[in-house]
């Protein structure tokens, strides 16, 4: 595999890992645009260059950009350069998202929460690869797998489930998490001690069938305790709602003929 | 500290790994008592005697009741002995459910979720403690500090607090996966792609500022993003109104002004 020259644009959680870890593989990128220079401190261990401004872009074998949804599309015709591979990595834009006159687009999709504190093992995290041809695709497979164990293609469709399904098992389960920290923390309750329950919760998940260890009053259909649960809620009408609402999608699930 | 002499009442997780902890911690229980015999093989390494009625229970310093909730208290009575301690471990009962004419009564409750299949480390494992008076507590203090190093005094309030937050954090964490799965398997997509996502999130959550760590379309306010995600859920109104309620708690929380 020849020496690819990698961009990185952006300076988010995302950026910042790509980079990171591209580095620490051998690939240290060419160069990383990023806007506010303050961000510039933390990447310059990553890359060779660093840049405020779409003008000042060299020439790259690939170009990540690691931005906003909604910059992507306009950033990617910005890019004044020929015959280059323009990949985004958003779980929920189109595959064509990046596409321009001029370059070739793709996504590379990393499944997992970043951020700048935490260095999650990147080679267990699934990255989802698109292209608008095989060359494309080749080039983007033998990168990823440079990082990852976990390459798959994916199409528009499956990434978009992903996404969804990450924002349900990780963006509300931390809402979860918040909501009961703060009805703890008015009654000055540590949430801490629920640290050991919420470690071994997600371990459990992911090395047993979901089916059969859902547990909780709801599992065993104990209305007692729903109905306790449901009256210390009284005063945070919003999570009770969610109380009421995760129950029945329970009950509904295992115990059908005595939902009412 | 004088040798006691344990006694388990019940068969389940809690029993199981009670049983366990004691055995390991070289306390094993004096006796077990557990209806269905089929429970008695896989826990007859814990007890020096395994029994199936009450009336063959012998005097012992302290009885776990770790029995359904609604059996608490028939089953206290239950007990033809004097001058004992009998304690429940149940995260919603009152601190008086398993009192009687004869004995001193409790509550012994390990914040934990557990299953025969894991043995999650115990020494971590919070556990709360209430006892009518002070020679019980000082007795239930002593046991516990014996399996764990997080021994807390709880009222049964601060203990009621706690159980709703874990059936939040744990069960209902646990209900979103389940959800994600449901609706990945119909379209073919192996939910083992969101393991690392699952275990992140855990341990993201639990070294880090809950309020500074929520992320997601929602913390963002990307509108279209959500918008996508609902009408993903189109076919799903089930969990479309949990993904819908969810939103509005981050949103309320995060950008209350644009909140509509």
């Amino acid at each position: 595999m020849k020496k690819l020259k990698i961009s990185i644009i952006g300076a988010g959680n995302v950026a910042f890992h790509l980079a990171r870890i591209f580095s620490e593989k051998g690939m240290r990128p060419f160069q990383i645009l990023a806007r506010n220079t303050e961000h510039h401190e933390e990447m310059i261990a990553f890359a060779s260059k660093l840049i405020t401004k779409t003008e000042e872009l060299e020439p790259c074998d690939i170009f990540f950009l690691t931005v906003n949804d909604d910059a992507v599309s306009a950033l990617a015709s910005q890019i004044k350069l020929k015959n280059t591979l323009i990949v985004h990595t958003s779980g929920s834009l189109a595959g064509n998202a990046a596409a321009s006159a001029e370059n070739k687009c793709g996504v590379f999709y990393p499944l997992q929460t970043f951020s700048k504190q935490r260095y999650p093992d990147f080679n267990e995290i699934p990255v989802f690869i698109q292209a608008e041809d095989q060359e494309s695709m080749l080039l983007l497979k033998q990168l990823a797998s440079q990082i990852t164990s976990h390459v798959h293609h994916s199409d528009d469709r499956m990434r978009k489930l992903l996404h969804l399904a990450a924002v349900f098992v990780s963006n509300f389960s931390h809402a979860l998490y918040l909501l009961s920290e703060d009805f703890l923390k008015k009654e000055s309750v540590p949430f801490e001690y629920l640290h050991p329950l919420i470690k071994e919760t997600a371990l459990k998940a992911i090395s047993s069938d979901l089916n059969k260890s859902q547990t909780g009053p709801a599992r065993r259909n104990d209305k007692k305790t729903l109905e306790s649960h449901l009256s210390l809620l009284e005063q945070h009408p919003e999570k009770q709602e969610i109380y009421r609402l995760i129950t029945r999608y329970i009950l509904n699930k295992y115990h059908p003929d005595s939902y009412e």
